[in-house]
């Protein structure tokens, strides 16, 4: 399970966004929000977009892994669908905040691999949020004052990747997920490897 | 630094030069050895070659970081170029066997990257050492009896990379090291850098 936050603006979403495009054997967990849906965005591909009653129900029913409140507006993890993933052996991506990420590493410290992406500086996520321009001045002010106390979280996790340059961020982090398969302890089937490559040949092979 | 070690002919001399040729930032560190020079090897280059007492002076000196009897030879770890680029921030690969990587682990856990590379056969192992074509009959097998006690350490490393395809063994290599080097508690200078991030802009940068 790998854990990729970054503050508002930091590149986190396209570097996922890439990410999933080009690595085998991940997929992305599709959080649940009562945010309103921005013009970009795409029900069940960026969000499943949920009215407070829905989300409360799936909160109070134990079907979320992890949520929290951000800006004001709730953020969730559905759980089946991460459970399916861990059942079948496959990889996956949680584009959540730090709040969430805590929530996971505390359930599941062995499974979660974290990744913070960090802004080159706080003028370029202002300079990106502009460019954007999806939010009001208003809304992207209260951004910033949330990325700066988002920052302050680095020291919860595993990596820290700054971003300066998307496509350098990009193979930083494909090169943690790759090296993470790459663990003794993550490998799966080693043991019997090891043992299938030690086993002396029968005699009728000789 | 970054251990690789592998049993005899599973390609871990050959990732090691691709890793240099590539890799910015990495040094070798060049062993000292008993063992009579190959044909193909060059002094200083692949080891600094040693009479008996020579080994002996520096072991007893305490100029060595790590030394083992392999196949009846003597290797080392000079002590003092793996300081220098410990001092100048600088990484450094050891192309060492399991009991120079669990003394080096010993004496700086924290700094030891430990990576296994397994052959994906012993029968291969046998085809490259017979390849090579630099060892007697008599020494192949003396070295492929060690290969499977060698093989047996694989739990010692940190990671296990299974050499089935050259290429594709060296990016794994590669993941490694570049992940490792953004682990939150290695990078330099983060906490310098993530304070500088937060730093509110001064009234006149208004």
């Amino acid at each position: 399970m790998v854990v990729l936050s970054s503050p508002s603006g930091a590149g986190k979403s396209t570097i996922a966004r890439t990410l999933l495009e080009n690595e085998q054997g991940l997929n992305l967990s599709v959080s649940v929000t009562t945010r309103a849906r921005r013009p970009s965005e795409i029900e069940g591909v960026h969000y499943h977009f949920l009215s407070m009653r829905e989300f409360e129900r799936m909160r109070d029913s134990d079907a979320l892994v992890e949520w929290a409140e951000v800006h004001g507006n709730f953020y969730g993890t559905p759980r089946q669908a991460a459970e399916d993933a861990m059942a079948e052996g496959r990889d996956m991506l949680f584009d959540i905040d730090w709040q969430g990420a805590r929530q996971l590493q505390e359930k599941m410290p062995a499974d979660v691999v974290s990744i913070f992406v960090l802004p080159p500086a706080v003028e370029e996520l202002r300079a990106r949020l502009h460019r954007r321009a999806e939010d009001s001045e208003e809304v992207i002010e209260t951004r910033l004052a949330n990325a700066r106390s988002e920052i302050e979280r680095w020291p919860d996790y595993d990596y820290v990747v700054i971003n300066d340059d998307l496509s350098r961020a990009f193979r930083s982090v494909r090169s943690i997920i790759e090296a993470e398969r790459l663990r003794r302890d993550r490998l799966p089937g080693l043991y019997d490897f090891v043992s299938a490559l030690l086993e002396k040949p029968s005699k009728a092979d000789r």
